[in-house]
Formats: structure tokens, C-alpha cells, sequence
């Protein structure tokens, strides 16, 4: 079985090292040149919508799925011609565009934020002026760990917020007053039969992801579930799709999908039976899913623009240790730390020295809240 | 950091991938054109002893290590003038001649089989007909999987039994009546620190591994974890060491020690915090040794011969599927399945329904002992 994979960074290399023990080849496209996921399959160095290679590629494999969601529909249809894409490109499509994924959710009765879609500036000024609350532009397409997003309160000053947006069509979305960020990661297979993971909590540091951690028996799990259900069986998905949700009083707001494994799901490398990257995988191969049980509470740290001291993390009891062997730079994502504990002191503890450890790094200090 | 493997087969390749995900690369050298651990790192198709290959391979390298022990002990110390070589040289010595591994065990008051090492086919008589029970001469040097050895009972052909061994020097070895056959996965680090896995339970069939289970609270794991101390102290062992005892009544009787990760220990891939793999490296790059704290009942099931039908393994709730990539061969290890559960009850009726599946194949249906 070979599976092609539209990207070849982290999320294409843990895909990879997940699939390779079960004798899945990969063949991996990207356009960087120093993806790193590449080692880990036959790469192809080209851009997503570079049509010769995408020959090549489709040739290749049984299979094709992504990495990456802003990838142009019409590549994958065309590939859909050649071999099973999944998820199908409609998901893609949809998750592509933040008024087609809320005008879905709307459809499957699934709350979100109220919104306007706008396309120019006047009606902009407009839709800001006649609002008496904090906002949030975002552009419809290709946003992503708070990129393409402005804030809008009383005072913002809405022409340079429209030029920073840089004139795109965009959303303007009522503020959430959210309790908590979370999410799940939720996988269906090619007979319609799904399985979850448990609903995470995550806190953000500068628009990215900090923090993820594992919530055993949320009592929002049920109906993150639900949510995630009714958009798989609208999407005749396959594959892992990861909801995003606001937790406002108990009531699950949704803020967007992911059609693809998910940082958010790192934890379930060593947190739980199958990871998200090995069901991804069986999903798409036709393979039956895997256990998704949990083996008490988890998390997972980003790594974000410089690598800590490794062995002082290692140290910690019940630590592990990933390194995408990506070239450092600020706002990169460089790795990540996991953590699992047999119980919730034992977990807190492991914890804290962890976010001790990674004080003066980039990572902020105490921002997992326990 | 850069990890030197001799020996690219599923133990290299199953160390490449517990240590890509920490950034470790890995450079794997093997005399077998096809040796299936050789797209994991970068690969050199040469023999042991090649000087030219070693030189090559040494010079790309932080540290070395092994997967196969039976390596020329003056290659090792060669390489050992240019970088660490893990386990020493003096741990692979010892561990490739029987004389040497039994005489180190009476040193350090582990007991064994009685045995007599023996040259010469005189000599082989007059011993076998001095003794009323049954033996097993083993070769001294090269032996695996049962191979080089063979059964002597009163009704023995000696010569003939002498031919079969090829006329090498043996050691004679009464038979032991025991209970069981176990192992235990013991790993030291650079600074002497020592962690253990869970005692298994082996049971074999044709002379290779069918099934390893693994034994919680087993009373005999101080007694292992003891004898694994004192071996590895003695050599000034750095990474795995695998023990395999008799136990007979209560009291174990040291059989083998393999200085390297272990069929043995494959279930520890999903089955503890860190597995083998990923201890082996830890110990061998100077790192923390990671947790070898064990998530309930585990299992590994040999697959040899010809690969079962996946998806069939797969719909067993808790198994995993781990296939080597290797072209089929009668009596040649291709794959292995775990198996997980959360409790004794769960985890017989998995393992129960996994034998049943293996039926009809090379693997021994019912040979897994609960």
C-alpha cells in the first residue's frame, strides 16, 4: 500500500512514521525544499498545483490525502479521477472558506458566532459601526494560527484594519466570550464508522497553539461528538477531521474545522492506543479503526521558534520528546513535548516542571492551565 | 546526533523508528542487498569486516550500536578507537561464545545449567554416556533461533549428533526441566542508572519465538532484575541487555543473555511508556532513560513465514500490526502483532481471538500460554 501525501512537513512525517511499521510506503509533494518529512518516502519537490508533477505523483500511490488544507480543489479533483482522495475534496473545499463552513454548520443545526461575510470596504464600516461589541475580521480564505485575523473594538481604526486584511473577502464575527478553547479529533472510515478521541483543552500564545490537554470524561464530549458526526456524514468523510470548538456555559460554539490530523492531537503519539496519525491512516487504507483509549491525563507542549535543553525535559518522568528537524526560526513550530501520568496529581506535577523547564524559551510560563 | 547501527533487519529498522521522531538519524550498515531497516537512515550494503565500509561508516557517525551480535569483536574495537561503541565490545565478546557467558555467570553467582565444554568427539562420548539425562549441546559460538544445536538422549546417535554440529567446539548442557522460560529487557545508561521492564513469558515453536506475554507483579522480577544488574555492571554496560532464564520452581536459571533490543521486548512498542527502542537510543546518546511503567496486559505474537490477513488482526480490539517489508520464507520472522488490554479478563479473550485468526498459518494456534 502506498499513500501519497499532499506535504511533507511535521504532520507528513508523523504520518509516515506511524505508517511505516504497518509497510505503508509514502510519497510526499511539497513545495519547500527542505520539508521535513521528506526522508521518510519518495518526495517530490514541487508546488501543489504543478501539474506534471501531480501526474507523477498520482501514479505512484493508492491513495492520496493532505497535510495541509489550502490546497487548490480543482489539483484534487483531478487526482480524485486517478485514486481515492480522502478526505473527499469537498471537505476540503468547505474548510477552505469560512463562510461555506459556517453557512454548513448552519445547515446541521451546529451554533457558531454570529457573522457577516463582507467584501468591501464601505459595508466593512458599515457592519463595525452599527455593532456595539468587540469583533473579529477574518479573512474567508487561507488563515491560519491567527494569521489573516484583525481585532475590532469601539476604537479600532477600520480602514487600516480593511488594509491589513488586505482588501480579501472576510467574516466579522462576534467576539466569543468562551470559558475555554477545545477541540477533538474525530475519525470516520470508509464505512461510515467513526471513533474519538477525548475532548482537549488548549491554550494559544501569540496565535498558536501553546498547550494542549487530554479532558477525560468532559461533559462537553458528547455533544463535540455529535457536532463532529453531523459534519463527517454531510461530508461523506474519511480520514481524521478536528472540530474547534468555544465552550461558552456548557454550550459548544463552533469555531472551525481541520480537515487533517491535527497539532491539537499530538498527545495521542503516546497518550493513547492508536494516534491520530495511525488512524488517520487506517481510515484512508481501508483498514478498521483503531482503540482510541486513553491511558489517563496527557499533554502535549509546543515547541515554538527555539528548542529547549533536551535532556532536562527528558528528565521529567513521563516525557517524550519530538523534534521535527526544522531549521529554527521565531513563530516556527520546532517540535513538541508530550506527557502522560497515571493520575491527575502525579500529571499536575509532571506538568509544572515541564512549564518550569521551558521558562525563558519561547513558550510562555504557566500559560497550560490546569 | 548520529547513531551508527550494524545491521539493517527489523531491529535496526525499529531503533530508526523510535529515534527519527527525536531528531536522531541514523546510518545502518548491512551485508544483505535487501535488509529491510535500510530507507530509515542512510545505508551501506557491505559485510561486517569490510575495513574500507567500516571507515566510511565510522567517520559519519556520533556512536555506534548493533542489532546483531555475532559482529567480529576486532571490528568492534576498531570502531570503538573512533567513537563510543554501545554495549561495549567486552558485552559482545562475552555474549557470542557460551564458555565465556557461562563462566561470567558462575563469577557473578548466577546460577546455570550444569554444563561441559567440549572439543572433540572423544571426548563428546565419553560425556554423554557418563550422564544418565537428557543434554543439549549447543555450539559455542553462533547459535539463534535453535539453530546449532542439538538433543541427546540415551538412545542419541553421538556421532552422528557431532556431524550435525559440524565438528565446532560445544558445550554440553544438561536439559533443564522448567516451568517456564522467561526475559527480562533490562537497559543501563552512560552513568550506570538502570531501569527494567516487566518479567514475559516466552513459549517457541521450531525453535523461534511464538509468543511473548508480559507478567505483571511477577514474583521472580526481583530475581531477574538482580541477575540483570549484576551482568550489566560487569561488563560496564551501556543500553538494552536481554536476559533469558529457566524458571524451575521458583528459582531462575540464567540461559542467555542477548546484548541488544529483543523479540522479546517488541511488545513494549505499545505496551509502556517508552519502548526498547526508544530506551536502547536514550541510553546509548547519554539522554534520561525514559519510564518503562507498563499499561496493563500486553502481548507480542510472532508472525512467521507468510503474513496473516491484516484486517482481520486489526479488528481485534487492541492490536497492532507491525510488518517488516521482508519477501516471505519459510521459518523467516516477518511481522509481529500486539496486543493491549486494560484488564486480565479483556486481554484473554483479545489474545484468544488472535490465535484463533492465526490459525491455518505458520503460527502455532493455542501455544500462547495463559
Amino acid at each position: 500500500m502506498k499513500v501519497g501525501v499532499l506535504g511533507a512537513g511535521q504532520l507528513g512525517r508523523m504520518l509516515a512514521l506511524a505508517g511505516i511499521p504497518m509497510n505503508i510506503e509514502f510519497v510526499l509533494l511539497d513545495p519547500a525544499k527542505d520539508a521535513c518529512g521528506q526522508s521518510l518516502g519518495e518526495f517530490i519537490n514541487a508546488a501543489f498545483d504543478d501539474e506534471s508533477a501531480l501526474r507523477k505523483f498520482v501514479d505512484k500511490v493508492d491513495v492520496v490525502t493532505v497535510e495541509f488544507e489550502n490546497i487548490s480543489v480543482k489539483s484534487l479533483e483531478w487526482l480524485s479521477q486517478h485514486v481515492p482522495v480522502y478526505p473527499p475534496p469537498l471537505a476540503l473545499s468547505t474548510a477552505q472558506d469560512r463562510l461555506l463552513e459556517k453557512q454548513m454548520f448552519a445547515r446541521l443545526g451546529i451554533p457558531t458566532a454570529e457573522y457577516k461575510a463582507i467584501d468591501q470596504l464601505d459595508a466593512f464600516i458599515d457592519y463595525c459601526s452599527s455593532k456595539d461589541q468587540p469583533m473579529i475580521a477574518k479573512s474567508r480564505r487561507e488563515g491560519y494560527d491567527g494569521k489573516g485575523q484583525a481585532r475590532i473594538s469601539a476604537d479600532t481604526d477600520l480602514s487600516a484594519s480593511w488594509d491589513k486584511l488586505a482588501g480579501v473577502p472576510i467574516l466579522v464575527e462576534d467576539m466569543i466570550n468562551f470559558d475555554r478553547e477545545v477541540s477533538i479529533i474525530a475519525v470516520r472510515d470508509r464505512n461510515g464508522d467513526t471513533v474519538f478521541y477525548p475532548l482537549c483543552e488548549n491554550t494559544h500564545a501569540n496565535g498558536i497553539l501553546h498547550c494542549t490537554q487530554v479532558r477525560l470524561n468532559d461533559p462537553m464530549q458528547q455533544q463535540a461528538e455529535d457536532y463532529s458526526k453531523r459534519v463527517m456524514d454531510e461530508l461523506d468523510y474519511v480520514g481524521v477531521l478536528t472540530f474547534e470548538f468555544f465552550d461558552c456555559d456548557g454550550q459548544l460554539i463552533a469555531n472551525e474545522i481541520a480537515p487533517r490530523v491535527h497539532n491539537s492531537g499530538h498527545w495521542s503519539i503516546e497518550g493513547t492506543d492508536s494516534s491520530q496519525f495511525e488512524n488517520h491512516l487506517r481510515a484512508i487504507c481501508g483498514m478498521p479503526l483503531g482503540s482510541t483509549e486513553t491511558r489517563g491525563p496527557s499533554a502535549m507542549i509546543n515547541i515554538v521558534g527555539e528548542m529547549p535543553a533536551r535532556d532536562a525535559v527528558l528528565a521529567v518522568e513521563g516525557a517524550h520528546w519530538h523534534d521535527y528537524a526544522k531549521q529554527p526560526r521565531a513563530g516556527r513550530k520546532l517540535g513538541h513535548i508530550t506527557v502522560r501520568a497515571n493520575n491527575q496529581q502525579q500529571f499536575d506535577e509532571r506538568l509544572a516542571k515541564l512549564e518550569k523547564l521551558l521558562a525563558g524559551t519561547s513558550a510562555p510560563v504557566g500559560a497550560c492551565k490546569n
